[in-house]
């Protein structure tokens, strides 16, 4: 064991382990989700570190060999190693600085190995003094937070993208199948089942559009802001110089946010990527709901349509087959409709200077896409494209229903349609028949017809 | 006008009003809803002021001619009057301050009245120094907002009753009427429509029982605490003896909080009685949903009930019956769940000694009241009462169905009985047609039946 | 009274009332909120009646005598005249059928008025036949609450525009103003007073921006759709003629849904104004929350501002001046919150071709929208305008505080400087005090300084 | 590798493995979290599998051997091996069905191991008919959801009453510390340091007392219900027999739903526990904002605790100290807020004679309760047992505040008293400096005083 020492006092710190004291005691402070930090969140702290430290080599307030050794280090984590040393629990008190800290640490001892020193020398290179120059936790975990849900959105995206067109591709199967229209679950008038279809391409495509604009608020990050965004211990020029860093490491088009004393205190664009979001598992679990009720059945249901069978339904009804994957799509909406209200909770709790409780944001962000982008591959994947029409019960339904009384009202007036519909109901006979007994005139009801746009 | 004065300074009020300076300058600073205090709330703060001029005077604080015209007062606007002078807005800062200030306005100067002085002349009756004697906003206005609940419970318990009876009656009328249930929208296994029935009066009664619960917890009430639980400027004797008074005027079985600092500084009793709206809410919101599944069609949906028609459905499609009642039952239950959320939220941002945000949580938690009761009400009264069974159409979906499968598993096991059910719904034949054919002996197949408890 | 007849049955209705059987079937069905549609809707609603009976007689559906009936006593609801007609809960089941069964009516019998018959003599003019040709409920109640909407925006536009507008100039008037900056309420480094209301200028600019976005999603209309977005039952030009009309009846930049199959069913575009709003609620109860700890005291809290005094803050401790209007920016907020989740999951219950839930979507829309613009509106004028800055008191913090333990961690490390600040704290001494007890040089103590950008 | 077949059709398991098809199956299906079940539900779901293998054996509806073997795999289950067989993510489509299935193939594997078989040769013991007999998800997944949280109840009381009681002591040992109470962030009148941390002992005991109702509520259990509460498949004396051996096993003190109907549909229940976690989130937060608010400083807050150090606050303020533990407790707080939300949502989606998004529920309810329980333990252990009193700056603030305006209100009414302290702020001077001006009589200036109660 090694001795390490903070404000708190000393601790003992396994000799060979990258982190340092001010892990371990986040690690005794914090045990609340038993998970590790996500991926993508540790390589985007460590490209973060690894623009910095160019940035302040090239500013020359880091020297060359420092600056080396820990981009080699932030290297090593962006290619997937170390990140057994990053340990803290995601969701942490103090605004990440347990995970602003942990990675500074291990970027340090990790610089202290490749210069040829031991473990806990920070004498060559400092956590603080050294990894962190220039920075606070403030200005990096936030846009180390933005950079992550960078690489999320375009996972989304792609599964997006893809049930959309799974849609549209079955818009353009089904564009020929008549079929009855429904609302609020009563018989209404003709449809296409092709066009139900479509309109589920609709909406996935304004979805998309709103997450892609949603994204745009996050590519506005906090470097060169530190504690409290008036960039206090930084190079004046970090700034800017450590964007145009990250932007080749990224490959995303960052810009430096207009108010850096804004951009510390207000975390609202997380509740705004979080409502794109919501946005869109409202939109799914609709449409997860209509494919349900559309392959209700078999025999008693709606039935219009048939999803394929993935797995047994049920372990006492034998043969039952359920829509499980809609089933999961609806579960993830209601997950991410939930974490969107405890991301605009602990965005609303910042004070001051500074919100705190950003921890809890990335983590529930986090959770929602990726339950999001998981639900969405397997809808598309096990359900959305093996859906089949089934023709017959399309064309059975249409024609058990009354929907001729609306064009018939456009020629005879609403109130006598009204009573025909109501009685070929109560009859069983169609529209046609009972419209003849009240002597509407084979002229109109030859000419009765509906045209679909 | 009369010129009236507070600590901002001087201010005209008309001359014949019976509010002050306090209401007019609350007038001018909330204008948020653009509605009044509820009339219940009105009448809960005139029972409060009613019992501590009571009480005061008993302990000789208050003098017994000053208590009887407070006390005259205070019954007329119990009995209805005087409301129209409760001019503030019920969402207002300052933890319910301006109603406070405004109650004790109108009583003073309708005492005033009373003992033949002039409005404005609160020499003769002070609306802080006699009216708010030895109380606060932080102990009053709970303790109204307590009892304006109080009031509300019993209205919603009783709708509730009645829409358990009436789905208790239908339990009793159906419960013969063997029909296929569902899981998952999938055809399952055989139920009884009584049983169905019967669940939506169990949930009911489960809600009606959490409602009383949570009903205990908001009859602990706050007189004595005063500003912030520790009673300054009460009498010592005031809790307990205005207590008494209360219970008496209130017919409640009303307590005095065991900790009054803890009762003025949290509020979540209130999100508690929320929640229990809640709860009921969305099991009721379920039976809506339920409804209006099993009465789709009229021709292509499930048809298995009937709900009365009590309005045209549509203005374009003639003889539509919609199910409006059930889905105004669905809104009145997104209403309480979204109303939940901003109760949760007001409760926590609680400060120190006080919650400053009550005037939001009573008024969110009177609108659900409000749209829960009305919305049970109409359930109850235009469509449960008038459901019908469709006899006919319960019978032909379960002869439809492959419900024999799983009584046949017991028999022959999972496997080959969903072999068996798989075929059948392929082939459109019945399980036993297809059992025949998978060489099931005729011994298990006549001794297929379905036993429902 | 005059007997008017539906599907259901016949119902007496007084013979002098604009509205009819549709309206009273409605009133007994819904008396859930007990208040009646916004004024604004109900103009909305008349505009698109308006904009239809011109394109339907432009189109040669309805004959110019009856549209231009129709058209004069739509521009009278337009100028505020028949409200009181417009009974309906602006809750309702039926998808707004009943809103627009009323408009309907009264339209009717205000137009066969001006055609010199007797109300209810729909023979002249029939609400359905004529009125409502063409269209129905599921495209005229969605545009028509698009409709509304957009007359909401530019009132919070404006309140929004005049508060940034005083942030802004509270930050030119506060920039010389240097104090201290706090992180997760503990003391942290300089900044200056005219940062921190710039920091609220900046996030309620973005709010503003994100306003607008969502603001053109509401522009595309449904008008042609009909029932399902089929277009059954209107003229193939309907839409864009009506569209036409409906932007020079407006003002607005409308356009006609890509896809009104999708439109009439999907509903998200309302969630997310809604989600605009609550971006702007989350960031503005922040702020207000900021507000009330900068001013707090005054002897006792941190008193670096001062609000103004708009009312007694206390019924039982005079003098009080509590921070009244922040706290009802507050609930205003937590009010939009929870709207928020309400307007959520009614668009996440759409059905198949419809949503039935746009009446509550449409009421908590419109509450979010009345409360937040009057919230911010008494904020600004009763509260921000009004801030004054405590110098001195900003400056004795500032001196009182550690904040030069962190440029003096730039000249000799973290470590070495934070047991300089933790000493400081300890003992009361300033941090250049402890850190010649340290033996830190002069030459760097007096180089420390702290620079704002 | 093995083949294995259901009906959808012939899939390989590795040979060795433990579980079969259904539970490969449902593994392709979902990867939507990336987790695993919770412990304590697999071991839940094992101790029901155990309690109806006696009781089915008891019945003579499964042999001796067999239920021995199936009994024999449980324990191990309950004893922790095993585990790893159990794939399934937790969240899932088909209501629990594939939990279920992997619990019965896991069981049936080993129970064959045990009698000497092959794994995979289901001959000797079928996941279905035997592991399964008498069973269906749908009263299986709901019962070991309820013991599953019967076992996270009492993790969590500890807590709580272990919170509660350092609370109680704090309020003992800070019992004679008068400071000064606050009430919307200002100024008022005093209390004793005691009372404030009285006040959250209180709230949290009445959090306890609302969780041990709301745990009586999952007591009961649906076992015997099956398919869909009527018990369809299962002995008709399944359900009292494997409640007296469940009873056994887990010692709780369980029982049979009243209406197993209503139990297999609606799962409010599971609401009613997280609201009660819901309340004392919201409680907890409040407690965790105030503990931040008395303990802010170090130098220009209002310091009247101290908490301890835990941790470095910051990254680049060397030597602060942040209140990283009641901020962990926050954000704790507001995910068991916004997960409430979720768990809502998925209740009121229930449909017909099942609710299927069970497995949401019981995903986000583990969450809540584990989060909350390791927010608690280490806001208990890592802060508030270490609070210390700053008796000196209690002693200042209350000085230096105007609180004797309240008392000198009863003596000199109101009006005047508002105009002294009014004065007092605004001069510096003491209110009984202030009154002497105001030519306050010396007789009473002396008699003010403030008891608290």
């Amino acid at each position: 064991m090694r001795i390490e020492k903070d404000s708190v006092g000393y601790l003992e710190i396994p000799q060979d382990s990258y982190y340092g004291v001010h892990t371990q005691r986040a690690v005794n402070n914090f045990n609340i989700t038993g998970h590790r930090l996500d991926r993508d969140f540790i390589i985007s702290l460590a490209e973060v570190k690894k623009a910095v430290a160019q940035a302040n080599s090239e500013l020359n307030v880091l020297s060359k060999e420092k600056a080396e050794a820990i981009v080699q280090a932030a290297d090593e984590v962006i290619d997937g190693k170390l990140h057994e040393a990053i340990l803290v629990d995601p969701i942490q008190g103090g605004a990440g600085t347990s995970s602003n800290m942990n990675i500074n640490e291990v970027l340090a001892n990790r610089a202290i190995e490749l210069l040829g020193g031991e473990k806990g020398d920070y004498k060559l290179i400092n956590p603080n003094d050294d990894v962190n120059r220039g920075q606070s936790t403030n200005d990096i975990y936030p846009t180390a937070g933005k950079l992550t849900m960078l690489k999320k959105v375009p996972k989304l995206m792609a599964q997006l993208d893809a049930l959309s067109q799974t849609f549209l591709q079955k818009a353009v199967e089904f564009q020929d199948i008549m079929k009855l229209g429904r609302t609020q679950l009563q018989d209404a008038v003709p449809i296409t089942l092709g066009q139900e279809f479509h309109a589920y391409y609709s909406v996935i495509k304004r979805g998309m559009h709103r997450l892609s604009i949603a994204k745009t608020e996050i590519e506005a990050i906090n470097i060169g802001g530190t504690a409290i965004g008036t960039g206090i211990s930084a190079h004046p020029e970090l700034s800017q110089t450590a964007l145009q860093k990250l932007r080749e490491i990224t490959g995303e088009n960052l810009v430096i946010s207009d108010d850096l004393v804004d951009a510390t205190q207000n975390v609202e664009s997380f509740v705004v990527l979080s409502d794109s979001l919501k946005a869109i598992a409202v939109s799914l679990s609709k449409v997860a709901n209509d494919i349900r009720l559309l392959s209700s059945g078999p025999k008693t249901g709606i039935g219009e349509i048939k999803i394929p069978a993935r797995q047994n339904g049920s372990s006492i009804m034998p043969g039952k087959i359920n829509p499980v994957i809609p089933e999961v799509m609806n579960q993830c909406a209601f997950l991410v409709m939930g974490n969107n209200v405890t991301i605009g909770l602990a965005a609303e709790h910042g004070q001051l200077e500074l919100n705190a409780f950003e921890p809890v944001i990335f983590y529930k962000l986090i959770e929602s896409f990726e339950a999001l982008t998981n639900g969405i591959q397997t809808f598309n994947e096990n359900c959305v494209k093996g859906i089949e029409a089934d023709r017959e019960r399309c064309q059975e339904n249409l024609e058990r229903s009354t929907y001729m009384a609306t064009p018939l009202a456009e020629k005879i007036g609403y109130e006598q349609a009204a009573d025909i519909a109501k009685e070929s109901v109560a009859s069983g006979k169609t529209v046609k028949e009972v419209a003849k007994i009240f002597n509407i005139s084979d002229d109109i009801l030859n000419d009765l017809k509906v045209t679909i746009k």
